[in-house]
């Protein structure tokens, strides 16, 4: 590796003062994948304007171990369903991604239309079929034209290449006001991920999608993933919505022998995710509330949902405002028919909402206990009303 | 009562589509108050400008019943505790109300502040202190100034006069763009009532309080008043949030000794409910959610206020968007863990979102039993965001 392809800490990737990045941690040219992957982003003509609609994200390797987590929106889209039933999601090898139609909502026809990408990535690729995982996201209730994106996987596929993360990121963007991926080294080991997205969900159901390869030994890659989107997509709201074809899957072949330092998939999954709530639609801030003093988890975790989704929060961190009474409203309607009777004085902390920073720090002590949570969340301004006012069906 | 004193039914008080009103019902002068009972509204200084921000409704007869709902915010004002814990419900003769300040999150300071008003007014009127109510409107997390507002109890007991309905209205505003009153006639009783907001919370606070009067013959003003409300404030969202203060009192004497016709209430208080979601600070548009074909009622519930509440949802009513994705996402994430694989197509009908009508009604059927619920919401649009980024506390 070039010096010139290791990035300094500001300037790089983990740009979030509340990501904690494992000591030694190189990131290097994000268009490089971790060793035994390729991948490739291709137009297919889904999207308007020839930007790139078709990626494909693969293994060299057959005995990669994987792991696949999925929305559990009553309505999940096409791709999920299929995800769900016709895939191996402890050994998946390839990912084939369209952006620009969802394919949500579309009935039988649409589970066809998810099947037939699915088969032809891997027919293309030489692979089991059940070792594919398929995603897409954009408009959804639209039927997907297969007759766009079935040459563009063949051509995806001839398109694989060590160092084709970038196109594959723009090819699975949609509202993303820029790529949001990240190649990064440490302890002997690479990670690289690609995601797109800004939360739960975005206007336009721009859904997040997030894809991780490495080359460290995973022992229980289930486990490993789901700790590490507990800390991150799941910690994160845009709008307190949930898409339809919310996609995060992690693959790791374990041909570097050793496991990854413990925090680094933390830590790029946590920085992915705060990218997203960053580039929430109209978003202008990120604002962090820590409730303390929960007489439970959940109950923490239901008083920072009720302050993060607030949209009298959310204007005041748009607006510059320290208004601590919204806050301590939205505390108290989360634990509606109790008792916050002993709220202390100064137990809500709103000083940063006031400032000119682009992460704002709140937190609130709620005196019942000691569970704890966090969320993190995005500004409401014009922006947001703009766009999805303005968008049309 | 002159003919002029009656409203035709289109320029009146019933308004919404949405309200079915019982045969033969007159609309009064909202200044007159059903017989038996006087109010007042004068202004003590609490609101600048010298608008009326000191209220008084009381009824001359010692032995009239009522009924007082109250927030279960567990961050309850002063006024709500001491409702709770110092007042006979069930007899309530007396409210006394400020707007202007809401006496929230003020401590056992606050407490004895409204315990003060509570006090003032019961001299004043020469009642039993524990028949008087009180409620109070505004700014959270500062002190009553009761240097102000006791002065202005004695000044609004003084007034106090059959006609003071409007006065009374009056004082008990905060951001509300005009009056919410009625006075109505049916059936040999008198029904009138006066309220103030825009649903659970509106952009500061502005809490909801509704005052009704009668001399109808109510069996049970509690179970009277709970349908009521249900069918009426409980049905209804601006921004999903849930006031400190929201305040509901019922009084009636009985001495007309007839009870109120079969639906009378509940279309006053629909209609006023109604009016609070239209003037939901920025609002330009009001929907109704019907939820067909749940499994059960609380299904029903739950995903009926997960499309009223969405910010997706409610930008495209505000953009005239007929956006039926973005309906299906909510009912989805409503019912997350679960399948909504049945929904027929054609199940959501989404027109009247791209209609110029103030008032759009959507559905959609769930295909999963008999239940059905509906919730009435305003629109989110750049005005909602210019109120609420700008006020500063």
């Amino acid at each position: 590796m070039s010096p010139s392809a290791v990035r300094s800490r500001h300037a790089g990737f983990f740009r979030s003062r509340w990501v904690r990045v494992p000591n030694g941690v190189e990131e290097l040219d994000p268009a490089a994948l971790a060793p035994g992957f390729r991948a490739a982003g291709v137009a297919s003509g889904l999207k308007e304007g020839g930007e790139p609609d078709v990626g494909i994200v693969a293994c060299d390797a057959a005995d990669v171990i994987s792991a696949l987590l999925l929305t559990c929106n009553a309505l999940a889209a096409a791709p999920v369903c299929v995800c769900r039933r016709e895939c191996d999601l402890g050994a998946i090898r390839a990912a084939v991604v369209n952006s620009g139609n969802a394919n949500a909502a579309t009935g039988e026809p649409g589970y066809r239309d998810a099947l037939a990408m699915r088969d032809g990535a891997a027919a293309a690729l030489g692979v089991a079929p059940a070792s594919v995982a398929v995603a897409e996201t954009g408009v959804i209730g639209m039927p997907l034209p297969t007759e766009l994106v079935l040459p563009g996987i063949d051509e995806a596929a001839a398109a694989l290449s060590p160092r084709g993360a970038r196109e594959f990121t723009r090819a699975i963007m949609t509202t993303d006001k820029g790529p949001k991926s990240c190649t990064v080294r440490a302890g002997g080991v690479t990670v690289s991920a690609q995601a797109k997205g800004a939360g739960m969900i975005e206007p336009g159901f721009a859904t997040m999608l997030c894809f991780v390869q490495t080359d460290a030994l995973v022992d229980d890659p289930d486990a490993a993933l789901r700790a590490a989107v507990a800390g991150s997509f799941e910690r994160i709201t845009v709008d307190g919505q949930m898409s339809t074809n919310d996609t995060v899957l992690l693959q790791a072949t374990g041909e570097a022998g050793v496991a990854p330092p413990p925090g680094l998939l933390d830590a790029v999954l946590l920085q992915l995710a705060l990218e997203m709530v960053a580039d929430g639609e109209g978003a202008t801030r990120v604002g962090r509330i820590e409730v303390r003093e929960a007489a439970t988890g959940d109950e923490a975790e239901r008083v920072a949902r009720a302050i993060a989704n607030s949209p009298l929060v959310k204007t005041a961190l748009y607006g510059r405002d320290p208004n601590w009474g919204r806050i301590a409203q939205a505390a108290g309607m989360a634990l509606a028919g109790e008792s916050l009777d002993g709220l202390a004085e100064g137990a809500i902390d709103a000083a940063e909402l006031a400032g000119e920073e682009p992460e704002a720090e709140i937190a609130i002590a709620l005196g019942r206990g000691k569970a704890q949570a966090h969320v993190f969340f995005s500004d409401l301004g014009h922006e947001y009303i703009r766009v999805n006012a303005e968008y049309r069906t």
